[in-house]
Formats: structure tokens, C-alpha cells, sequence
């Protein structure tokens, strides 16, 4: 017994601190320095930038409403922030409403932004806080359009704008987080212009990944996620374009400019403003080094493992961060526990659909039959992911997936 | 001007740090230190225990739908915060509903929880959140009644039954968080039972206050906010009654079991659900200690001010850490920046109203007339508050309304 604990070290200690519900900072930073976490695109680690500005606001008393100068510190410090989130878009500072996180941005576009009993057009493989929201409205009476995707999760925009003319609100994500794959928005975006359409873009896995610029885009509406790059969870923004009429789903404070009540977060959006200032500054570098990373996993993969698939685009513009893969006659939950186990964090298509026997939406509707909409194994980094990282996957995986399919077939 | 410098030494260090939007956590402890910090019903400042669990989620990813290691940790130490939630309401944890803060809870209970076209009952002390919300689903056809208070700021338990008689839900703070008088909840809840109509109380200023029960109080549905009991902002909680049907106002992932989606704000879960623990352990305690400060500041005022006014309840049962005054010929406004000058952060009622010219709808609705209900001043004890925090009231708020009243006479 004593020889497992010491060959596993890490495990009891592990057991213990979920147990009581917490991960003393020290002990957590060893067991994360001995994995590969390689799910970015559910949620990056903080980055020790932001961890170090939340630290000063985890203390004083921070309701920024307050006419004092404690409130009056975080109302500066909340200001600053937005400056951040605001300068990440091209945008203007007045025009970011603070959220809780993308979801409910994406909440408070598609039911604060169309009027009620006018159309809506989405698309196939939107996350569950678009795609769900959608089809709630659409229950409620709302006309729904929903288009399909290419074999590689491409939207046609020209299909878009066919849909949309008749619609009051468009909204194409413009990166999927699942399969990497980039809606051509400011295609859509020119085909709409003039019609009184409005056009939302959730872009919570393209912030920090690929330029962003709200007015490039040609969009009057954008999500964006605090814990997606490299912030904290518990914050998120909507872009709202000057002039465009947003009904609050949160009522009852004048936070927000009157969009969204409720004591601000004031830690996280602290965070939140680091975060997307340095995801702001390092967007380009950390776009290639991370595509740089993708490929040699790629490569390495395809000449080790046979039967490979990679879902999404075949070549750029995608997202170069993301490496969606099918193995076929392996079962991608199988693969993903002994990957855990093997310390590589990884995921099956979308966290929030996670705990689900369902297959992947997004593969669905790419076209992937049931199968292998279900073996998904979608490998996402970030721009603390290292060549160690990608070289610890290519000595396990293999492995892996010969050892799942082999249990598969006896 | 060195001089000055050193005089208010703190003051120049303030200002830089204002302007990077950072405040460095020592340097912050030393100015909170000389501070006396009287607003704890506007948020309360963190707890030390509360802040030290929270660092360990400073860090690691964090999405707890995820299936690998992270995620699970992650999610282990959500519902042990949720078990501490649940505990603190003698609830079960299954019934709690984690969200971004009261707001969130109060707007969830009202449009979540009212059938359409159904009748809504509330008063017209409540917060902001519930009192605003109430009257945007008038706005859209809901039948309101708003019941009105006595001039200590009680509800009729019989007047709100009469009205409520005949509709489908009925909103009733607990505690009101200006004035500090509680409703009679239990009483309305006898008077209701068995009629088919939905109880919700707003528990945000109660809660650490006074003891919290859900079955004794015979309630349907109650929010909890964080931030007003020791906890971080960014988290809240709508304890739900196991049965009650609840329509999910934020959409589209299968988080809190389909009734709030968003994936988790862990590190302020975590940090809410310490800080439901020590409000539990240490209601009693804190309790007996801000109502004999509370009497201290209320004596020694009333000896040193002429024609001083206590509003809310002239005794118990009411809210043991908040103290209303007004000071009939002192503009409250002046008379909290003075008092800020002096190192005290007081409020003129809710924060949430803070900024408006507005007198505050509490007061009002107890019958003072407009100028009384501007001048309300709040004074608001928490369990870090101390006796010197008190004497240092009573040490310069004396002096500051005279100056205050010679300024209005001249």
C-alpha cells in the first residue's frame, strides 16, 4: 500500500482536498504542474497576471454603487476594466454590458435585443446558450430559422442573409468552439447591411484566438467570456453598438446603464480587464504558437494512429487553437477517462453538454453519423500550453486508442 | 505641500491606484485599517476564512461540466458550498439554485416562478430587484398589488394575505435592509397555506442577521445573496422548495439542474458557501454584538445631536446591525461625504439608489415627506465592526451635522 501511495503520489492528496472542498494554492500548483490540461476551450487557467490584480479586490468592500470611496475605488476600478474589454474590440467603453458570462450575454441578445414575435435566424452548431435560447423563444411563438453547416461546420453566409432578410435578429457564432471552424460574419454582415436586421456574434472562443474588431465585423451585437481567456469565471460582456434598444432581463438597479442590475462582480471583472488586455496584446503571437502546436500533434498523430479523422477545416481560417478528432471503433468516453488518468485533461465536444450521452450537435450537423458524432475527442490549447504538453499526448494517445479499440473488438 | 502629503499620507497612494485601477493588498490592509467601514448592508467586506478558500480556485481551470479532474474537483467543491448554503436555511441542497447574486435570485423567483397573466403581491419597501421587477411584469399585464407599511417601516401580515389571497405569488422581504424592520413571513405563510399561492421572501439582509429557517418560516422560494454576508460578490443563491416549478430565465446548458445555465463562478461559490458557514455558526453571537453597538451609537447620538430621528422599528424584532437616523435641517448628502472625509463609509439608504437624487422609496413609503426622506442616513454593523469603529461615530458625527445645519441656516 505503501508503494502505490508513493507511485501515485499526488492521488490521496487529491482525495483529501476534494473532500473538504478545497485545493490549498501550494499543493494545487505541484498536481497542475504535473498535468497537461489541454481544454481550453471549456475554460483556460487563470493566468497569474489576473490572479494577482483579483487579489487586491478580494477583501475590501467593493459595492461600486456605494457613494463612499470604497465604492467609489471599485467604480474606478470597474471602469478601467471596461476600458480593457472595450480596447480587445474596437469598441467604446459605454457600449460593454457587464454580465455574468457569455451565457448570459447570449441570453440577454437574442431576448433583449428582437422584439417580441418578429424572426430569428441562428445556426446549427451554436452553443447551447444560443442554440437553447433560440429554440425557447421558438416555443414561445418566436419564427425560427436555423441554418445547416458544411461537412466542415462552415456556414454559407449568402444562406444566412437569405434567411435573415425576413428576420428582425441574426445570430452566427464566430468561432465553434467544438471543431475549430469560423463563420464568415462580415460576409453576412455586408449582405444585411441596410435591411434594419441585427446581426449578433457570440464570440467567446474566438476572443484571444483571432482579431476582433466590432466594426471590421460589421456586427451589432457580440458575447464575449471572462474564463475563455484567461480570466476569471463569473464574468462576461455584451457588446451593444450605440443606438441598437436592449430590453433588460435583469431589472431592478441602475447597474449597467440600466442593462443589467445587480452589484457588479467586482473581482471578476477586475480580472476580466487583465485578461482580455493581454489576450488583446498577445492574440497574434499566441495564434501561432498555438497553430504551430496543433500541427505538430496533427502530424503526429496521423502518422501514429491509423484511422484518424480531424473534424472542422481542413486548412485556415480556423481557429488555430482547436484539434477536433474521430477515431472510429473507439469510444471517445473510454479514451477520454484514460487520458485523465494518463494526466492529459481533454474533452468531448462541448463541456456544457458534458455528463450527456447525446452526440455532438455540431458533428451532427456536419454530417458525422450518430457514432462518430459520439467519439469526438476535441484536444484545445492555450497560451500556456507547451511543447512538453503536446509531446506528453503524442507518447500516450496512440497507446490509448489501440488499447480502447482492442476492448471494443474482444 | 510635503506637509499636506504627510497629513494625509494615505490619500496620495489611494489616488495612484484609483488611476492603475489595482489596489495592492497591503497597501490596502493598512488604509482599510484606518477606515471605519459602516455599510455592511450595501456588501459586507470579505471574511478572512472566506477569502482564504477562494485562492485555491485562483488558478486551476475550473468548469465543472467538464469530464476530466479539474471538472470534477471543481464540481465536488460546488456542492460542498451548496451543502453549506443549504445548511444555513435548514434546507436540503438539491433545493438551492446557485446564481450571479439576489438580483439574479429575485428576478428569477418572480419571472421564474409567476404563471403568466397570474397575480403578483409585494410590497412597497422591497428591494429594488423585486419591487422593479414586479412592476416591468405589471407593465406586461401582470395584476400588481403593492401593500403599503406603517410608519416603522412593518408590513400587515393580514393585508398582504387579504391581497394575496387571490393571487399566484407573493413577495415579501424578510428583512428590509434600510430600515431594519422584518415582515411578519410566517405569519403570512400560516395565512396563505393551503390556497395554492406561491410564498417568496427576499432573505439578502436577513441572512447572518437573523436565524433562517425555511420550513419554520413556511416559505416557497428565498434568496440569498454573498457579498451582504461575508462572501464574495458574483454569487447568490434562490432556494427553491423541492416541487415548485421553476421556468429558467437563463438559458441553453444543464447546469443547477436546468433551472440556471452559465457554467459555475467556482471561486465565488466556494467563497459564498465559508461564508454561509460562519453566518450559520456565528448568527447568534454577531447578532448580541451589533445590537449592543447599535444601542452605543444610538445612546451616545442621541445625547450629543438635538432633533435626532431613528427610522424603522423603535424596537426588537428588528435588524440588530443597522441604525437609520435623520437629521431634521442636514442635508444627507453632505453630511456622507463629510462623513466619508472623516474615514466613515455610511450610505444614504440602499446603494442601489445611490447616484439618484431620488428620496429613497423606504422612507417615503413610511410617510416621511420628500426632505426627511432624503436625509436618512444608514448606518450599517457587520461582526468585524468594533467598539472604537462606534466611538469614532460618536466622535466626529455630532460636530459634522452641526456644521452641516449652520451651512443650511447661512
Amino acid at each position: 500500500m505503501r508503494e502505490r501511495a508513493a507511485r501515485h503520489a499526488d492521488q490521496p492528496i487529491l482525495r483529501v482536498r476534494v473532500r473538504a472542498g478545497i485545493l490549498p494554492p501550494r499543493r494545487a500548483a505541484t498536481v497542475e504542474q504535473m498535468r497537461t490540461y489541454l481544454d481550453h476551450n471549456a475554460g483556460a487557467p487563470l493566468r497569474a497576471e489576473t490572479r494577482e490584480a483579483m487579489l487586491a479586490w478580494l477583501g475590501p468592500p467593493a459595492n461600486a454603487s456605494s457613494a463612499h470611496r470604497e465604492g467609489a475605488r471599485a467604480r474606478s476600478a470597474i471602469e478601467a476594466a471596461r476600458a480593457e474589454v472595450a480596447a480587445l474590440l474596437g469598441a467604446a467603453p459605454a457600449e460593454i454590458v457587464f454580465t455574468s458570462g457569455a451565457t448570459e450575454a447570449n441570453n440577454l441578445a437574442l431576448r433583449g435585443a428582437l422584439p417580441p414575435g418578429r424572426g430569428l435566424v441562428t445556426t446549427a452548431i451554436e452553443h447551447a446558450s444560443v442554440l437553447e435560447t433560440a429554440r425557447a423563444l421558438a416555443a414561445g411563438g418566436t419564427p425560427l430559422v436555423e441554418v445547416g453547416v458544411d461537412v466542415e461546420g462552415r456556414v454559407a453566409a449568402a444562406e444566412v442573409v437569405a434567411a435573415g432578410a425576413a428576420a428582425a435578429l441574426v445570430s452566427v457564432g464566430l468561432a465553434n468552439g467544438e471543431v475549430g471552424s469560423l463563420a464568415p460574419v462580415e460576409e453576412i454582415a455586408a449582405g444585411l447591411a441596410g435591411r434594419g436586421v441585427l446581426l449578433h456574434t457570440d464570440a467567446a472562443q474566438a476572443a484571444g484566438r483571432v482579431p476582433l474588431d466590432v466594426r471590421a465585423l460589421g456586427v451589432d451585437l457580440l458575447s464575449l467570456s471572462s474564463h475563455k481567456l484567461g480570466g476569471p469565471p463569473g464574468a462576461g460582456a455584451l457588446w451593444v453598438r450605440r443606438g441598437v434598444r436592449l430590453a433588460a432581463q435583469l431589472t431592478g438597479g441602475p447597474q449597467e446603464r440600466g442593462r443589467r442590475a445587480g452589484t457588479e462582480n467586482v473581482p471578476a471583472i477586475i480580472g476580466f480587464g487583465v485578461a482580455a488586455r493581454l489576450a488583446r496584446v498577445e492574440q497574434a503571437d499566441v495564434a501561432t504558437r498555438t497553430a504551430a502546436l496543433v500541427e505538430r500533434l496533427w502530424q503526429g498523430l496521423r502518422s501514429s494512429v491509423p484511422d484518424v479523422l480531424r473534424n472542422g477545416p481542413a486548412a485556415a481560417p480556423r481557429l488555430p487553437n482547436t484539434l477536433n478528432l474521430s477515431f472510429p471503433g473507439c469510444a471517445g468516453e473510454s479514451l477520454l477517462v484514460l487520458l485523465d488518468l494518463a494526466g492529459i485533461a481533454a474533452s468531448l465536444g462541448s463541456a456544457c453538454a458534458a455528463g450527456s450521452t447525446e452526440p455532438s450537435h455540431v458533428l451532427r450537423a456536419m454530417g458525422r453519423e450518430r457514432a462518430a458524432a459520439r467519439a469526438g475527442l476535441r484536444l484545445s490549447l492555450g497560451p500556456t500550453t507547451t511543447a512538453a504538453d503536446v509531446d506528453r499526448v503524442l507518447a500516450v494517445l496512440p497507446d490509448l486508442v489501440r488499447q480502447v479499440r482492442a476492448g471494443a473488438a474482444a
